[in-house]
């Protein structure tokens, strides 16, 4: 309905109801032209109803979706059935525009808007978690680990004859899959033990540098966030060295942004130093389905040519759910979100020194990591050990880890030993929990409910070693 | 409701009314247990209810739906708007697990069989399509272009030493960037031109292998489906070749899979010759949103190689679109499409040659391509012609390009000279068209209709050049 | 979206992008506008997307969806589920005021624009089904039993004297209820029997008249709709006799709208007599859920008396159906469905006699029904026709009737000898089935088949007695 | 999904995430079934998912819904718009069946199976709300006003001869029409004045009973909620006396579900009198949009009778809405409501008091009011305080009433002085507000915030009169 609509609807019911509802909507006009100009979150959440609104008017602007368009190439954005349209608010364009991520798409201007906004708003996302110097970002459509590859295949083109890319060891298969699909040879530098920390040991990165001669360096591959006991990677520390030795610097920030200590040290990092990308994941970070990745860095001119490298249009869904979350969240319901998320880290980390003291055994002292926990098993034998997952498994705890140090790993030919434990001889099996952004104080006491029964039942229970969701 | 539920309604209707309704759901649970036994397609189209209920019930399966869930990980599938978890069927975890496409998620039995049926059914499309003896296949939730990047990447572990990939020349960007994206160096091969038709140089092709090396050749990069005057390749010379050399062939068989010609070709150079790779995509070939790729192989080895390379988790969505697209569509409906397509290609070069006629052009002659026809535009200078492509996206034709000989395109550093004709000099300016999957024939007649006004008007007319949709 | 937005959009797109989005909305801003002002039926169908689009603007005008809305009183409009607000596209004031059905709710001009529409949307139905001088009608959100109902009542205040009602017998219960249930004694009128045709008797009916003083009697209750071999009633000697004797004349027209002959025969008896309501139901009319009635009068006096009759606000559901129905059809839809059921009942029949003939049975010869047809069952006894319907019913055939002529109901202390059959003594059992709107050739042809095989099998069937859909 | 679709996913994931998945949804498939075993509302709140597919599962069992249905009726349940089906959750077929409304419809078990349970479900709903001992209860898809019709022309058979019904005066229009459109004479007992409270005259009805004679009385017509100062009747002493002169009690108990007061008021109404029908809205009870009402009975007899007048088959939307709604609520959630209910009335009262302190106005005193509160507006006179409602219903404060003792008010032909003041000369103008279910403690704030506003600018506000939502 336009302004004409309203003047019609005049001949219906009275001229002061048409005003009043003209006048009620105008908040909701502000709201998205707002929106439109500024490009940032909304400060307040924003109902679903406009959400649905706006995204309806945006797919009426793709040309598929014109009453009189008629399609005459190989992809015109045709869907066969109404579900799979409706999902996609009609949008079928996709992101992008032959293999540039955020070029315009001139078929679906609607769809370019949408990609736009998301893209800043994800970058105002950043900067309200902390990385209030950030440049440039923009949602991929692909796993981090597969962004990771991205970025070292970008770094290609700049460092034709680098070879090697350092990186401080984290145990997570996918971002060192990452740079062994990208054709590199990954350098695995062995963290040190500092007390019950597992640290990256950034005097070894420095020789390893030396070593292989910066030239033939691509990048230094940093973590900010990983599972207990590892700590964040010393980053400015990093990033300095990276500036001095002109070498770039691709920071893993998976689900980092939860946590405002590893976002200052970010800032603090790209403040002394170098920082080429920074990859955070959507779903661990933005309560979004797995399929997406945030993709920033504090160097424009890296950002673009990053953007360059995918070849072809690519997938809208990420930026879809993604434009619909931080609208629905507004400004204040993020902000709520990050805060909750500290206050259950701090409720779970005293609910398990709780449970710990009654079973015997500790949470480990893991200062570098406010997501995540580890709480010993020295009770427990190896066997114990597993069996202690499958049963948190089967009792429909997902996500807790139990990390025994004697496992090794092979990913295609490079072998780690100790895998899980971010190290090659970590002194005890733990199990590790995490307070991600999302999880409720009730979530917490359910888990520590399970945790401590099964931790009675483990010495003694005859189960036969069934999966857990980590096996 | 299980066998229980329909016993206690009995308690508030007539049994013989259970009983007629228990029969009469009989083949719905028949068609979802032939569907989870037999995974292909179904032959009759699947009502959008059934669909849905099907995605419920499997989203149940995911262990983020269980109420009595507790997720103490990073990751554990929550979704903060409704509106997004409606568009996902609730399933957010995934496809694939630590870097391996097709693995199972431990965490979402629901979405890991979501995932595995579509890429059956999806294999089966490709065999109802032509390719009979297709191996093996799996969604790839990423555009086509970076699918071929991709393959790339897992023959470079393969082939650590090859550096060239052997192109025969198609004038479009992303599968060009695919290869320097992955790397490598293309060596592109210039096309011959046979009366109208451009065809790929098979015997230049052979000549290049030998001056290259075959061991300095990662792989051979050729396509079944481009814009006219570009003829499909020689696919079984080529294959044939491969197989003799020891060369891996990846096929960029963007929508051929629309044309029986192309799958007859592709067929029939897998069984006498090579063929690691075949590459299609699902929004060209499937009718649903642009976001993913069919990737598929007569080689099973070389998929789970593949497979092996993607780092990361990835997204559903393209997977869950499909799914509900063919079980939309049925074998029949599939048939019908691909049935109709033929019929309306056939109409559009009818309508095309009598346009020709009446306005002093004609249609090339391309009987190597049976998606796409030229129609010249001998009668226009350059301006002109460009000028038509703009008057057409104004006046709502998507998808027709106009292409004048003398456009010249760098990518990253290479110069395709006459870029858009697929040769260095095509004798003549002209506008392509495609008869694609889903093309009804009103649209035949609007596009014929608005293309004649169009040159009608074009060669008198003042218009400041204005943006097409190909600019 | 408004104008500023679309300005503030080619901050993000190229300003041609934008003009052509906003172009090619126009005939949407276009349609929108034409059905506020011209309140008729759209000539071609509106997609759902456009209709979804309206429903929410105008769901946007009611109190209870402004942001800011304060609710102060007993009834706000709260909706507790966000499902059920959905189903109500977010409008929950129903329709009307204080008991006046077609009255303005100053709470909520969007649903009050809604019913509007959609009464004047269900009058052009009306005229394009036949009744082009109809003066006024409107939805009523009851059963068209329950309407009749509220037309006696209304006859009562301008009748105060009247007790009786003339009505020529039809076998359905509910319009015979709706007398007895407003508190009237039905002059029951046996029909005549004309061949195989059950025919009002006027001449009995202008007998009654006099017999019971037209002050008496608070108006005739004649039919136009009805299952076969019942025919409709002649109308226009009927309402010639109203007009001349001063009784009030109501038209149950239960789906009578679906037969041109019915309409004319309407249309004729409103020109030379007296009208003063026509009923319809909505379902059985329009292919919309059972819930609604479209009350019509070629006298607007009467048509304001009986909206003021309903006291409360009633609900807006059946409004909501038939105007996303009416839109979705628009002026071809509806016309084509009501050609194509002429088709299918020409088409029925010609199968029945093929059928009939192969079983030594006929198809009644009833002129005066062209909806519904009878066919013979003269070689089954009582019990064997009982089974037959049960077959039917449980082979998924509903809807289909047999009638035995010794049937007597009893409704409240009335009883009715030959009950289905229209009167006393019907020489024959049949089955009648219909030819509805929305029937299709295929199901026309499953029925036969159908039939056939269950009359084949009935005379040998070793069955108990099950229900029917007519039990 | 069934039993053997579980065992086929054995063969895509490991069987011990079916096994898991299986068990998981173990207590969903409880709570459906003891739903429909008990056909109480659940204790907790039901998610929507799976309301959804339990919906789905019961329109599976409408004949309508079978793959392999052929109707050959005149009603079958065909639905033209997909947007419509889905608003119904694919049930078309209503409610009821030949004019009994809580009848088994044989072509829709699941749909007599949802209206069944939801039957029940309100009853238990009203006995939480405190009718412990209510016999019977259903849903009627029609306004208050016009279920109190309906209990009206149920009584008339009963009681040919009675021609009043006596009505404790309420100044709502819908309940007097009632009367009038039944076509009963409404003998209106004026109130009286107690305090600031308006009380029914008991002892006038006693006197009225004895001068009409109860033969010619058809009922007693009282309310338990209206808007202060109107208070509850006593309907203990009431129902004694109907019980006593064999006269029976018809109940509007319009909001009173809200009101533990109103609740044991009846139940002890019926423990010691007589009370044959009691009427509630289920938007103003229940927090579903408009269009329907609970009749409740103590007496089953009563309540068949009433369920035997509706003639037709009747909507299913209010019994849809309703049954989403209470399985939505559940116990725990729909006390929850009661109880805030409570505290938002407590509040308003004392956020109002302090108000009319700082306004030289005060709140009247009505303690036999507990949902609705008034203002007095001593300090205006009678354009200024007819200003004030428009002024609030400008500023988006709905459901305000401003009552200027001096309104007279017609309805039919029956006149009513100081019409909104429930009696002939209240003393001051007031302003009443109410505190019904679902408001929120935020919206009393914002209501005081408005009206205090208001009160300070109506004194010297020059505005011309506009139309308020109760003009």
């Amino acid at each position: 309905m336009d302004d004409r609509s309203y003047d019609l609807c005049k001949s219906m019911v009275s001229r002061t109801y048409i005003a009043q509802a003209v006048e009620a909507n105008v908040p909701v006009h502000k709201l998205v032209n707002r929106l439109l100009e500024q490009k940032r979150i909304p400060d307040d959440p924003v109902p679903d109803h406009v959400i649905k609104s706006l995204l309806n008017d945006l797919a009426d602007m793709d040309t598929s979706n014109f009453s009189s368009n008629c399609g005459a190439g190989e992809r015109e954005g045709r869907v066969y059935s109404q579900l799979v349209a409706e999902c996609h608010y009609r949008m079928s364009h996709g992101i992008g525009r032959s293999g540039e991520l955020t070029s315009v798409q001139p078929k679906a201007a609607g769809s370019s808007i949408l990609a736009q906004l998301t893209n800043k708003m994800a970058l105002h996302a950043l900067k309200i978690a902390g990385a209030t110097h950030v440049e440039d970002g923009f949602v991929v459509p692909m796993a981090t680990g597969m962004t990771l590859c991205l970025c070292f295949l970008t770094l290609r083109s700049l460092r034709p004859s680098a070879k090697y890319i350092i990186w401080a060891r984290i145990d997570q298969k996918s971002c060192f899959k990452s740079m062994i699909t990208a054709g590199f040879i990954p350098v695995v530098i062995e963290n040190i033990l500092v007390g019950d920390e597992v640290r990256a040991d950034v005097d070894a990165i420095r020789r390893k540098v030396d070593e292989l001669g910066s030239e033939n360096i691509l990048c230094i591959h940093s973590t900010t966030s990983c599972f207990a006991p590892r700590a964040f990677d010393d980053l400015p520390k990093i990033a300095a060295m990276c500036k001095e030795q002109d070498i770039p610097l691709i920071v893993n920030n998976a689900y980092g942004t939860q946590s405002s200590k590893c976002m200052h040290l970010i800032e603090e990092a790209a403040r002394i130093g170098r920082m080429d990308a920074l990859v955070q994941s959507l779903d661990k970070n933005y309560m979004v389905p797995v399929g997406g990745t945030l993709f920033a860095s504090y160097d424009s001119g890296f950002a673009e040519a990053f953007s360059r490298m995918y070849p072809g249009r690519a997938s809208a869904s990420p930026s879809t759910d993604l434009f619909i979350t931080l609208l629905s969240m507004g400004v204040s319901g993020y902000q709520k979100l990050l805060q909750e998320r500290k206050q259950v880290f701090a409720y779970l980390k005293e609910k398990l020194e709780v449970l710990a003291t009654s079973c015997n055994e500790r949470v480990l002292n893991t200062p570098g990591n406010n997501i995540s926990l580890g709480l010993t098993l020295t009770t427990l034998d190896t066997d114990r050990c597993t069996l202690l997952g499958s049963m948190l498994f089967l009792r429909h705890v997902s996500g807790a880890r139990v990390v025994v140090p004697s496992t090794v790993q092979t990913v295609e030919r490079y072998t780690l030993k100790g895998f899980g434990t971010h190290c090659e001889k970590y002194p005890v099996p733990y199990l590790t929990v995490a307070a991600g952004i999302g999880m409720r104080k009730e979530e917490v006491d359910v888990l520590v409910t399970r945790l401590l029964k099964v931790l009675k039942e483990v010495p003694t229970r005859r189960e036969s070693s069934a999966p857990s969701d980590r096996e």
